[in-house]
């Protein structure tokens, strides 16, 4: 593993990793903010899932976090957005929306895609154990957040993991990928044509297979603005399955934001007091 | 004017125009701020001066500046660091330290960059007057602050016009062009070979003329981590200058910090608070 930057940030450091994945078959980069209280030992983490066309790069300088997680002594982990390199193939006709910087956060099950698009066994699996081998985090205290494709990768893998998230939390989430085209066109491509197979990555599908028991802390802010929100995000889809399966979670529409990273940062402060609050109980 | 962005931000608007400089002969975009307090009434202004290979974009990007503006009830404005356009001349060899991007806010007196370079003028002359006219801005409460290129230009206007300006602040500014690499480089072709020309905008030799009546609030912060400080920034030359004309400035040196926007973020908010401190007066 290799450091290929650091800058201290709010008597912290953002720092910024390559490193060889075995699930993605290739070269990765990734960021993490450390802050102060993480000279004392463990700190709490939070992973942060990006949305089409990021990388690692965007949350960490245009989302303002670094100061929250300096206040609330909290890790902030940011993965790429899929895998990557002149090995990788990508989207033929070069659209933002399929291959590389939109992985989706799945298991490609389909050629040519299986050989490296394994987002989701390296967000949940893979990236983890390096981190809290590498660094002073306390790996029982883990929290995930993202935006659009990212908030998707964030309520997803949160659903499916709830041992392993204690709080989750997104911004304009894909709320329902089997029901919009952006869906559509990845789940497609990446899992094939059985739709039932595509149930297994999308948020209300799996919140109608939910148990109280499994119920997690989940935040979710919702510019009212957003240029996606009635094609692509389909909160209201959201919100009827969890009305349907008695899911306790917060979904806010915030009037006049729209989907970009000015909307992320007059939020995330309250993202990460809540990830916070869930992740400082013992 | 033309509008060519709007997003709301912490309750305000981060908005960015498109307009017909006549100064510097070319169209031209800036970014502007408005808090949500601008809709009750006029409020104090910051204008934000950026650095090389800078655009109005940066800041507003990366610097987590508008929750202070929002706290505070304060407007940033950002203008560009150059004139634009293809009818504009660039640096023959395309290097980041001279021409598009690195207009040194100074007015340029050479063929052929005195056709277009002339930003001293369209930051202290044209542009607050479109502002004021445009925006519900208090234009006799006005500070200005910027980085590197920009904390040059900033401490360099002001100093020149303290009537115009309340206070000001730096992030790593150049603090004596005439005696660096990048200031040579500019100001020998901007304002050509009489170096006593250059001495107008350099901050320490306009701090060795400066009077106790001219003496305006001033903060800068220069990280000590910053790889630019020894041969390009010379904080030391300003310190200097400044002790031998008892003009009272405070200069923190921020340990381990460097010359990024994560340095910026990290101090902005208490620039803020300073400026409107100075701008809050009657």
């Amino acid at each position: 593993m290799e450091q290929i930057n650091a800058h201290k940030s709010f008597a912290g450091q953002q720092l910024r990793y390559r490193h060889s994945s075995d699930v993605l078959n290739c070269d990765m980069t990734f960021s993490i903010y450390l802050p102060p209280q993480a000279k004392q030992g463990p700190v709490p983490a939070l992973y942060w899932l990006s949305g089409l066309t990021c990388t690692d790069e965007n949350f960490i300088t245009k989302a303002g976090a670094q100061q929250h997680a300096a206040q609330y002594g909290m890790a902030i982990i940011c993965p790429d957005t899929s895998p990557r390199g002149d090995n990788v193939p990508d989207d033929a006709e070069g659209t933002y929306d399929f291959g590389l910087g939109a992985g989706f956060y799945v298991n490609a099950t389909q050629p040519p895609w299986n050989q490296h698009y394994q987002m989701y066994d390296y967000v949940v699996n893979e990236l983890p154990v390096i981190i809290n081998q590498q660094f002073p985090i306390d790996g029982t205290k883990v929290g995930i957040s993202g935006h659009s494709m990212g908030g998707h990768g964030a309520l997803t893998i949160a659903l499916k993991n709830p041992g392993q998230y204690q709080s989750v939390s997104a911004f304009a989430p894909i709320c329902s990928p089997i029901n919009c085209p952006w869906g559509k066109k990845a789940l497609s491509q990446y899992l094939g044509n059985n739709q039932e197979v595509w149930k297994l990555y999308d948020t209300a599908e799996l919140i109608k297979q939910s148990t109280p028991a499994q119920q997690l802390p989940v935040l979710i802010d919702q510019g009212d603005q957003d240029n996606f929100l009635e094609e692509q995000l389909r909160t209201e889809l959201l919100e009827a399955a969890c009305k349907n399966s008695n899911y306790l979670m917060t979904i806010r529409r915030q009037p006049g934001y729209d989907h970009s990273y000015f909307f992320i940062a007059s939020f995330i402060g309250e993202h990460i007091q809540f990830h916070s609050q869930h992740l400082s109980l013992d």
